[in-house]
């Protein structure tokens, strides 16, 4: 995992679309934990979630195991 | 993991007959769900599933067992 | 992962605040584990963790699915 | 993981043994799944197993926990 | 992974006080075991720990999910 | 994970070791299971493991928790 999103791929581009529309996203995490909300910003590590109750997460990207939206 | 797709690989090229053909796939992810749909795109980090029912889901490629198809 | 934190990155500057502010964060494991306390430095493959108890967690960055914070 | 077999690897001369013999083998998925079947061709990523059923399973080499053959 | 410890690094510091003060740590593993003992040396990819029943234990290293000490 | 083992590594030459002594050593996997034989070869991505049943295993280097020996 480069420290550069690389904005030309599809998935990069997709949740940037996310940001942009604030998208209302189910994520699916590795231990099998299920969040919704909105992700607010992507960098090569990391997705940032906001919840509908205003609850912030850090979560670790290669632990997201999908984003339905 | 590049970021460039080594379109000479077998598994990508399979992943592209998938997506030209439309076939319909079985992926399992390692939180043991099992989702059915069609594969739209891939890049060397993400799949873009597409479900029978229209539901979009953006899959971490580390995270798809297999591919059934 | 390399082994310099890229300060460029949101992610780390998130967790920058949260140790400069001392947050209090509940850290997520991959074995199911929740933890509760604050953050006092972080690397590039650790994090370290203090709880309320005192006790100290090595953690190790690839396995805190997320902090809650 | 790069985008090379190297042929030069044990691992990888053996998994060749494999395709060339058509050696029945057992995979264990990190999911717990068990299959049976041959590869028939491998790549960096991925193995290619074709069960005797005649179902094709595009498997991610780094779930396949082990190979019993 | 690199093949080289990073000694700059206060994780790997960390552990080598673990290692020169013969702290007594306890280790959990993505299995959920978890084992008490003294870490005796690190490398890039495993910790080598020995608990009070002198068994030795080689442990990935990404597969510790922390060292409480 | 590089193609070449780094000998100068004490995992490296601990599992050297175990090969050359034919060591029992007694491994535990990802999925909980855990393996009783000896290590016949080593390679950076892959250890062969034979049992006391001479059943051979090719296991993935990152999914062997531990060898205890």
């Amino acid at each position: 995992m480069t420290n550069e999103l690389d904005t030309g791929l599809p998935s990069v581009r997709q949740v940037q679309t996310f940001i942009k529309d604030k998208t209302g996203v189910e994520v699916k995490l590795t231990t099998g934990d299920i969040l919704h909300g909105q992700i607010v910003w992507q960098d090569p590590q990391y997705f940032r979630l906001v919840t509908g109750q205003q609850e912030g997460f850090l979560l670790y990207r290669a632990h997201v195991v999908y984003i339905k939206g």
